[in-house]
Order: C-alpha cells, then sequence, then structure tokens
C-alpha cells in the first residue's frame, strides 16, 4: 500500500518528522502536495465531506485510512513499521517522548509568533524579542536538557535503549531546527547536551536518513517554517 | 489496581481531563497530590532517577507504568475502560481529536501568557490583550466551528459516533473552561454550536461526572490555572 501524505510543499514543517519516519521506514509513499496539481488535491480532501475532517495538515492517508496530528500519524507508522516497541510501556514511553517534543515545536514556533498565528512575524517583532529571551534563557534548555536526561538513564544509544523509535527521528529534527533558528545559542547549548548531539549525530548517519538529507526531497529550511532564523531573536553574539 | 494520579492540587489544568476519563470510567483512583504529603511525593517522583522520567505533571502510575502527557494518559485510559473504540481506525480517530483538543488548550493558555509561561501575567499583559483578541477572532472560533463539523458529519451524539469517549469528556472540558474565561464571548458563540454544546450537556448529565461536577472532588476554575477569567481579555460588552 503506498502511502499519501498531504503536506505544504514548501517547508519542512510538522510535515518533516512525518517524512523522517516515512524514509527511515523506506515506506513507499507519494507526498502529494509537492506534485502538479497536488496542492489542490490538498485542499479538495480537508474539505471532503464524506471523509472525518483533519483540523490541519499534514494527514497521511493509506486505503481507506486518513490519519492527522503528527504524533497520531507516528504512533501509526511506528507500530507498522518498527519504529517503536512492540509492548505497551515501550509504546507509551516513545509516544510520551513526541508529545513533549511535540510541545518543544509549539513553543519554537510561538518564538516569532507570540501573539497570534495569524498576523505576520512583523507585526510581533517586538513581541517576538522578548518571547526568544524566555525560549533561549528558560524554554528551550528546559527540553533539551530533560531530554539528555532521559539519555543518561536510559540504557542505549537512542531515547527509548537500543533500538530507534519515531521520536529519536524527531529528536534529530528539533536539533537540526533549532541550529538553524538559534545557531549562537546552539553553540554555546550543545556542549551541555553531549548525548542529544550523539544521538543527533547516529540519525544523520543512518544510510536511509543520510541519503534523504543529501537530497531534493529535503526542503530547505526556511522563513515561513517552524524554525525561522531571525538573527534578531538569537543570543547576541 | 488503583491508579495514581500525580498533577498539582489546586487547579484543574491539564489533570482535569485526566480526572474526568477516570471518573466516567469509576475508576479506582488517587488523586496523590491533594492528600497529606502528596505534594512531596510528587516531586520525589519527579526527581527519582529510577523511572522513566515525566517532563512535567499530569503522570499516571498504574503498578510499574509510569505515563506522562495528557492526551497518552488518555490513549492508555481509553483502550482499559471502553472510552475509545476498539478498533485502529476509531481508536486513531479519537485520539486524533484529543489532539486537536490539546492544541486549543495550549492556544487557550498563551493567551495569558503569550511571552513566556515563566513570567507573571502581570509582565505579559499587554501583549496578551492582543493575543486575546487573535484568539477571540481567530482561534477559538476555528477550533470551535471544526469540532461542529466533526459533529455535524458524523452518525451519533458524539465525537466518534454513538458512543461516548474520552475526546468527548474533553470537549466538555473545554467548552466549561472556556465560559469561564471568556463568558461573553462564549455567550455569542454558542448559539453558532449547537451540537457542541448539546454534546455538553450530554457529558454534564452522565450519571458519573454530574456525582463528580458537585462534589468538593471538583476544584473550582480559577486564575493559576489554564482557563483564566481575566474580564479584559474578553470581548467587551
Amino acid at each position: 500500500m503506498r502511502y499519501e501524505l498531504y503536506y505544504w510543499p514548501s517547508i519542512q514543517g510538522r510535515g518533516e518528522f512525518v517524512r523522517l519516519a516515512l524514509e527511515e521506514a523506506g515506506a513507499d509513499y507519494i507526498d502529494v502536495a509537492r506534485r502538479k496539481g497536488g496542492m489542490a488535491k490538498l485542499e479538495r480532501l480537508l474539505d471532503d465531506p464524506r471523509v472525518k475532517p483533519p483540523f490541519a495538515p499534514p494527514f497521511l492517508k493509506c486505503g481507506p485510512l486518513l490519519i492527522a496530528q503528527t504524533a497520531n500519524i507516528l504512533l501509526f507508522l511506528g507500530a507498522r513499521h518498527g519504529l517503536a516497541p512492540k509492548n505497551e510501556a515501550g509504546r507509551l514511553w516513545v509516544h510520551q517522548l513526541q508529545f513533549t517534543i511535540a510541545d518543544l515545536v509549539v513553543e519554537a514556533h510561538d518564538v516569532h509568533h507570540p501573539i497570534g498565528s495569524g498576523l505576520y512575524y512583523e507585526d510581533q517583532k517586538r513581541e517576538a524579542k522578548r518571547a526568544a529571551e524566555s525560549f533561549i534563557a528558560e524554554r528551550s534548555p528546559k527540553y533539551l536538557s530533560y531530554c539528555e536526561r532521559v539519555l543518561q538513564r536510559g540504557r542505549g544509544s537512542y531515547l527509548a535503549g537500543a533500538r530507534l523509535s519515531y521520536a529519536d527521528l524527531s529528536l534529530f529534527q528539533i536539533v537540526e531546527g533549532l541550529r538553524y533558528a538559534f545557531p549562537r545559542t546552539m553553540k554555546q547549548w550543545e556542549k551541555k547536551i553531549p548525548r542529544v548531539i550523539g544521538l543527533r549525530n547516529r540519525v544523520a548517519a543512518r544510510p536511509r536518513i543520510a541519503a534523504y538529507l543529501a537530497s531534493d526531497a529535503r526542503i530547505p529550511f526556511n522563513e515561513s517554517g517552524i524554525f525561522r532564523h531571525y538573527p534578531e531573536l538569537d543570543r547576541s553574539a
């Protein structure tokens, strides 16, 4: 069964967490909105009264199943492609980590959109500067040191132990995103989270991920996505 | 097996979504931090190097299992207590709805804390006023009309059909929270979402939920929780 991924075609965004899982799984999928006529197809599906409506992209079509919400899609793919433990405790643990990563994703986005996602960055620049200070000083260190602690307490090189899970792929993406958005901050921070960076490197070196990252399929980070590089929001040099 | 719920003792907060599920299930549980010495127990568990660390409360202990993240706890309880469909498609659909509700919860919180959760409301009042305008004009209507559409397209009186799921309990809580925080806004809005309000009423009338709501176990809304009533953030009279 070929998967159909529906997501905005010009950003990594939340869809990237799904793309990474599909790539690592070697799954057969098409990134619908990046094909000719794909955006129209995405919009039709969002408005189709015959389907259970997703609130927003990304969503994944798999035969009759239409699954939305990033972590929910990963729960589904994790079980199908060995990207999560099979036992209940392990499955819930990986899902729990994914939720925590999802919370960080929201906060990383809201740094540049603290007042409202319907407004432009330019209309909330001053507020974004204050939000960035809080994100850099408190929030992102809290999340990253949490992930470091999870790896420290764990018994393997991945978050859930010896085997890679979808949460590891997502943590890789977090590091990449933070490096892009806040390079000066991350330069200082990375020394404090050696296990997280080690995990990032192991994920990047996995053959399918490495091939994907080197391909045109990987959309570059840009200022329409979640992780945006606005130098004025990063720590001063 | 008696569940142990760990959550802040003086607010509804995210823990309330779990409390509602435990109550509807008629589950045997203790709300640990509301008992004598319970807060110390919560804090010890957060720092216990022998457990898989939760990022933050709420978390639920069930024998050797320690499960954190609200929607993850609900996934677990839903399967155990018939609060979610048994088939994969239904299970994923309810979980998907829960994620969307969780996104709304974040946004409802961030209205009064747009700059940072580490700062006081008083230190971000001006920004909160702007954030509230966006929340009232765009975001909460988008979420509520989405839920209305789900009910309209569905084939039952609950979000997933004829049977109640944990997502229905959470949507009930959303309506209650929005009514508390934004009474003037909700008064105007409720006419537009008759199915959501109908669902809210059906949930409130369920015997176990009704008994819980009338009891001391239900903590009143207050200005330390997610839904806070700051009249200056509501629509003008």
